[in-house]
C-alpha cells in the first residue's frame, strides 16, 4: 500500500496505476529478497549481521575491504561500491561516519544513484546534517527512488543486540516498509515527520544529553567539594527536580553506579569526539535556523576543548574528570 | 537520646549527666510544647500553619506585622522579634529570604542568640550560602544551642499541602529531633551530612535544574524550528538519553503538558528571580571552592539577563519564551 | 607581469607564450576599460560609484532593478544578470549578502562563469564562508579565470568615502591587479594569503570585535553599578590593559563618546543581525576546523538572543542596552 | 588642607579647630616621618623598597618573618604585627593576597585598628572585594582613621620600577595625601570616587582584560587553522576593530611579539591563578549587584578549568596553549 502511494508520487507524467502496482508488488513480495548495506563500521557491521540473522540476504560494501570479511563469512555478498549495491538490491541501508561520506555514497561517481532502480527504498542511518538528508532525498526523488533518514540512538552494544532506537524522517506512507527492515536491528522505530526530522530528533536529543551530562558533572563535582557524599547527592538529585538521564542512568562519577563507563576509567561508551561531532551538527542547524542555543553551544565548546586536551576517545562522561582538579594541584 | 548526646556535647566543663538529662527530658517531653517560627512569608506562613495543624503551639514573629495576622487568628502567639521567640521556645524554625536576613535573625540586636536557651534546637529552612549556615552553627554552639540547615524543595503548593522535601545538614544525632518537626511540614526529610550540606544539596539540585530547564528550552525550540512536532519531540526525548525533569515533568513549551506554568502563560511556579538568586548562591560556593561550573555559570547569567529584560516574576520555565523569536520578527 | 604568470598557469596544455601575452596585454592595457559590478546594495552602490569617480566605465547588475537606477543615471551600463556582465567585462567585483547569493552569481544558470572570458579577474567582496570562496575559486579556475576573495571592513560610511579596508586572498601574483581596482574604493588593501584567507581575516576580526564589544558592555555596566562614573571608567580602561577598540573608539555607553551609535539610540552603524551573521560564519569555520572558540560562540548566541528580542536592526553596540536593567525593574 | 577637612569630619563631638589643626599639621609636617607597611610579598617588597628610596623611614611587618629580612637590611624597622605598625606610624600601606587577610590585618586581634591613631591614613593596595573595602572603611572611621582602597595594575616589574598604576577610592579630600605616598611607587595615581571604587575599577579592568585575552587567543587560533600567518593576522587585527591590548601589546601566540610571556613558554607575567581570583571577585560583585556578565563569567570558568588542568602558575596568556590542539592529536 505504502509503495503504491510512493510509486504514484514518483512516476511523473505517464505513470499508470499498472506500473505503480508493479513497483509496489515487486518490493512487497520481495520481503526476504536482498537488502543492500553500505558502510560496515563499528555500527554498520552488527546492524548488517542482524539483517542476516533475520533471514535477509545482504549485499554489502565498504571502502575498507577488510571491513567486509566477517560479513562475507556469514554469507553476505560483497561488491565493489554503492552503485553495485544499488544494481542488485532495491532496499538499501547506509551507515556512514559523516555528511561528506553520505554525499559520496549517494551522488558520487560510484554512488547509489548511479544505478538505483526506480521505486527503491534508501534508508540512511548515519547521523548527518538534516539539510544534507533533504538534498539526498531530492536527488533520490529525481531518480524515482525514496530516501528516508533514520539515525539511531544506542551505541555499539545496542547495535549488536538489535536494541537500537531509530528516528525516521520521510514520507509517512513509506514508514511501514522502512519499519519492517529497521525492526530487525532496533527495539524502537519512531516516525518523526518529513525528511530530515529523524536527524533533527537525533541531534536535539544528543544536544540535551550533552548539556545534562556536563551539568551533572559540574553539579556532582561542586557537591562533593561542598562536603556531600557522591552517592547521597546522586540519590537526592534523582528524587528531585535535578534528575536527568546522566544523573540516574549514566552517572559520570566513579563509584556512584556500576556498569557505566565512569566505573571503567571512561572506556567504552560514547566517545567525546563523537559527541563533539553531533554538537557541531546541532550548532550548524541552530546557526542555519538562527536559533539561540547558548548552553548547547557552550557544551559543544567544552567537548571541543576536551578533544584538544586528550579526551577525544574517552566516553563523554569523562567531562567529570576534565572539570575536576588534577591530582597534586 | 539524641538530646542527651547533644547536651553532653554542648555543656562544656562542669556539665553533669544530671544537667544533661534535664535538658534532654525538657525537650523530649516537650514534644507538643511551643515551637518558635521566624519568618511568615509565602513559604513560612503555610509551614507554620502545618505545625499548628499537627497540634504544636506556635510562637511566631515577622518583620512585617501584617504577615502575622492570619496565623494569630489560627491561634499562634505573636511576639515582637526573634529574641522574644527564643525566650519562649526551645525549638525554632526560621524561614527567611536571604543570608543577611538569617544573619540578622540569629545574631542581630534582637536576634535569637540574644535569648536562646541552652540545648535549644534551631532549624533554618531558608536557602542561603552554606558558609553562612556554618557561621550560624558556630555562633549557636557558643551559646549552647544546636543549629541545623534544612532548606526545602517544592514551592508554595508543597508548603501548603505539607509535601515539602527537607535537605538537612547538622549533627547526625540531632536528626531525629529535627525530623519530628519537619515531618509535619514535609513528605521527605533527608539527612545530608554536616552543617551546610543541606544547603549544598539544595543549591546543587537547583543548579542542575536550571541547566536542564534552559537546555530543554533550547532543544525544544531548535527541534520545532527543524520541523518537529513539540509533543512528539518531548516524547522522543523522554524515552531517550535527553530525558530530564524539565522535559518529562515540567515541560516549558506551551501545549505539551497540562498543569504546568507553560500552559498558564508562565504564571505561578518558581519565579525567574528566585532561580537567579539560587544560581547566585551556587556561583558563590563554586567560586569559593574554586570549582569550575561553566554551564551553571552561564545558566546564572541567562536568568540574570531575563530578570533585566522583564521576566523576573515569571516562572523559570519562561526561558523558552525568552529564547524564542518574538512575534513579528 | 602578474597576468603573464596567471595566463601561463591557467592555459593548460597547448598554452603558448604568445597567447599568454595577449591575455596579459589585454587586461593591462585595458586599465580604464569596463569593470563589472554585481550587487548594488547598501555597500555595493557606493563602491561602484567610486569606480565611476576614478574613471572606470562600470557595467553592473542587481536582482532588484530599482537598485540600479542611481548608478545608471551616473553613467553605468546596466545589464540583466551576472552572465551578461561577464560577457562584457574581464574584471568583475561582486558584493552580495551571503554564500547562496555568491554561489548563484557565479555558478547559477545566469552566473558569471557561464560567459566568463579566459584570464578574467573576479573579485568577491562579500563576507561569506571561506570554504565557499575556495569552491568559487576552483570553479573559476576551471573556466580559465582568476578568483580572489576580498571582503571589507568599514561600513556604509567607509564605502561612500572610499575608505574601506580590503582583506584579499588569492594568488599573490594577481594582487597588484586587484589592488589597482580596490584602491579606488578603499584606503587599505591587505594581502592575506591563499584564497579564503581574506574571508578568514574578516571573520576573525569580527569575532574578536564582538567579544570586545560585549565584554566592554558588561564591564561598563558592572562598573556603573559599582559606583564608577562611566566616562572615568572608560578613561581608566583605555589607559590600562582592558583597552580595546570598543572601549576607546566605539564606546557602547550613551554619553561617553560623541559621534558613535550609542549617542544616537544605537541607530546606524553595524546592525546586530549582520554581526550575528558574521559570528555564524565564524562558528561554522570553527566547527569545520574543530577549533574551540568558547567566547566567540557565546558572543554568537548573545547576538542571536538579541535578534530574537527585537534588537536585529540596532547597532551591535546596543548589547549594552540589552544587558542593562530595564526601566522600572 | 585635606587633613584639616578629614580631621573635622572624624573628630566627633568635642573636636575643636585646634585639635584638628594639630592632627593635620602632625601628618603634613611629618611627610618624611615613618610610613607603615603591612605585607611584604612579591608586590609589597618592591613597593616598600621604593618608599625607602624616596627617603621615607619604613616600619613593616609580614606573617612570614623571612619576608622581612631584605627590607630590614635596607634599613626598615620590622615589628611583630599590624597593631605594632599602627602604634608607630600614622600612614600605613597594606598589600595582602585576599579579603580574609585584609580583614585580619585591620580588624583581627593584632590588627591595625587595635592601636590605630586618630587621623591616621590607611591605604589598602590589595585587590579584594569592594564590599570588604567598605567594611574596612567603616571600621576605620569608627576609630577616627581614614581608609582608602588603592589597588594596583602592573605586576612585579612595575612594582620594582615604581611604575604601578593606583586606582584610588575614598574621600576626595584625602586624595592629595594618599597621592604623595603612592607616587613614590607608581607612575599613575587615579582618583576613582568613593571607597570601593578603586577596587571596582581594578576588577572591571581585569575582567575586560581576561575577555580580551581569551578572545584574542581563540581568534588567533582560528585564524591560524584557516591558513593565516599569525604575525599577519595580528597586524590586521591591530589596524582594525578587533584591536585590543592582548592583541597589540601582549600577544598570546609564541613568535608574534618579543618580550612577552608567550615568547618564554608563558613563564613570568600574571599567573592564571591570580587572574582566576580577580575574575572570582568580578563574579561576586556582579552577583551581588545582579549584573549580567555572560562573557566575564565564562572567562572566569575558563581560567578555573585551566587551574584544574595544570596551568595555575603559567601566565594568563597561556589560554592560547590551553585551547590549541595538543601535539599528536
Amino acid at each position: 500500500m505504502a509503495a503504491v502511494l510512493r510509486g504514484s508520487r514518483y512516476l511523473a507524467g505517464g505513470c499508470s496505476k499498472y506500473v505503480t502496482f508493479v513497483f509496489a508488488s515487486t518490493r512487497s513480495m520481495a520481503s526476504k529478497t536482498q537488502v543492500g548495506f553500505v558502510g560496515l563500521g563499528n555500527m554498520g557491521n552488527p546492524m548488517a549481521k542482524n539483517l542476516l540473522k533475520h533471514g535477509y540476504p545482504v549485499i554489502a560494501t565498504d571502502v575498507f575491504p577488510e571491513a567486509c570479511k566477517e560479513l562475507q563469512e556469514l554469507g553476505a555478498q560483497i561488491v565493489d561500491n554503492p552503485a553495485e549495491v544499488a544494481d542488485k538490491a532495491d532496499r538499501i541501508i547506509t551507515m556512514l561516519p559523516s555528511s561528506p561520506n553520505v554525499i559520496d555514497a549517494y551522488t558520487g561517481p560510484n554512488g547509489i544513484l548511479k544505478k538505483v532502480k526506480k521505486g527503491s527504498l534508501l534508508i540512511d542511518s548515519s547521523t548527518i546534517d538534516p539539510s544534507v538528508s533533504k538534498e539526498m532525498a531530492a536527488a533520490s526523488e529525481k531518480m524515482g527512488a525514496v530516501f528516508m533518514d533514520a539515525p539511531v540512538s544506542g551505541g555499539v552494544g545496542a547495535a549488536s543486540s538489535g536494541k537500537l532506537t531509530f528516528m525516521v524522517g520521510g514520507a509517512e506512507e513509506e514508514f511501514t516498509a522502512a519499519k519492517e527492515l529497521l525492526s530487525c536491528m532496533g527495539a524502537n522505530v519512531v516516525f518523526c515527520g518529513q525528511v530530515g526530522t529523524g536527524q533533527a530528533a537525533k541531534i536535539c536529543n544528543n544536544m540535551l544529553l550533552a548539556i545534562g551530562m556536563i551539568g551533572t558533572s559540574e553539579t556532582m563535582n561542586l557537591g562533593i567539594r561542598l562536603g556531600l557524599d557522591p552517592k547521597l547527592l546522586a540519590k537526592i538529585l534523582n528524587m528531585s527536580s535535578g534528575r536527568c538521564w546522566s544523573s540516574d542512568t549514566y552517572n559520570p562519577v566513579p563509584g556512584v553506579m556500576e556498569g557505566v563507563p565512569s566505573g571503567n576509567n571512561y572506556q567504552g561508551g560514547f566517545g567525546t569526539q563523537l559527541m563533539a561531532k553531533d554538537l557541531g551538527l546541532a550548532q550548524n542547524t541552530a546557526t542555519n535556523t538562527r536559533t539561540p542555543v547558548p548552553l548547547g553551544s557552550l557544551a559543544h565548546q567544552i567537548y571541543r576543548m576536551m578533544c584538544a586536551r586528550g579526551y577525544a576517545s574517552k566516553d563523554f562522561s569523562s567531562v567529570f574528570q576534565f572539570l575536576r582538579e588534577e591530582e597534586g594541584q
